[in-house]
């Protein structure tokens, strides 16, 4: 039973994401996002979006890797998608120690294939990895459109900033890169993201 | 653009998942959990615990089954696992119900393959099925153990009306269900569940 309970001390742990709050606002209840239904959120788009991912794309890979992609934030916690290089550079040497520690629960064997998974989410050097990062960026912009703004009303993001996180949707997918370009220019129209400062 | 419309408003209908509160109660923050919680917690078990499926289930439809299956909640609310016979059958009316509803916001094509993915679910007759169901019906358990007694403590559960429910474990993966069964045991023996009532 020894596999068993190692492998049930990581799915215990793996639940600590429940309580890892984002900076997206939810608006029913309102309130912020978990991390944990972040990455559930991001599971259903791997279902539903598959079409727009590049052909040959193994989907359940995908899938797979939104499941798991944040559970270094039990530890590290979430970094606001806007934050400084220095934070950014930061966090990352936080979620490093943190698969090391988390996906080391697991009995070696799926370790190493839940840390590989993990690396290949952040490398972003496989079609799955790419597409995934896709949804990763596109939900939030989903829910700041639906939040009337979110968290780009509440941090005074300009169009300029979210058009430069764009290039990561277009890398994973062109269609949603696409989609995502016309639903920021529609943001803007609405008055809901504010155009970039003139200089 | 209409197909990917259809399906971001499915996409945003899924979100509503994250408002609907479970009995289950979380420890870390202490406050009940919603099913998008839920759901992507037997995700991650789905993708640790595929050793004890029996050989040749595939695993990726189980993931992709628990990622959907308590989407009809967004109408139907959750029901108490230990609800009356009445309750339930109330309940699963009002999810067939709101399976119509909202597995129809998808493009017909996909609409039908989600419906057939829940449907299989529900009816628990493929050994994907019963792998899903096993571990949604382990996944509470773990929890109540977790919370010290949890849900089992606060509705008065005994040791036998949980046992009545570790057959379908038992269904779909002998090995989880030994292993519910020794849980239960434990439990009673630590005091966090009641024996059953001598009559």
């Amino acid at each position: 039973m020894q596999r068993l309970e190692q492998q049930l001390l990581f799915v215990a742990e793996a639940g600590l994401l429940k309580g890892v709050d984002r900076q997206t606002m939810l608006t029913r209840p309102v309130r912020r996002e978990n991390s944990a239904e972040h990455s559930w959120h991001l599971a259903v788009m791997a279902l539903v979006l598959g079409d727009y991912a590049p052909p040959g794309t193994d989907l359940s890979r995908v899938t797979a890797m939104v499941v798991v992609h944040d559970l270094v934030e039990v530890d590290a916690g979430d970094l606001f998608v806007y934050a400084s290089a220095e934070d950014q550079a930061r966090q990352e040497a936080a979620e490093r120690a943190a698969a090391d520690r988390i996906f080391g629960l697991l009995p070696p064997d799926q370790a190493a294939s839940a840390r590989e998974l993990w690396d290949e989410f952040e490398e972003r050097r496989t079609p799955e990895a790419r597409f995934a990062r896709a949804l990763d960026r596109l939900q939030p912009m989903l829910a700041n459109i639906q939040a009337d703004g979110g968290t780009w009303r509440e941090h005074g993001i300009t169009a300029d900033q979210v058009l430069a996180k764009v290039a990561l949707i277009e890398e994973g997918s062109p269609e949603l890169g696409r989609y995502a370009r016309d639903l920021i220019e529609r943001a803007v129209r609405d008055g809901i993201l504010r155009a970039p400062a003139l200089d």
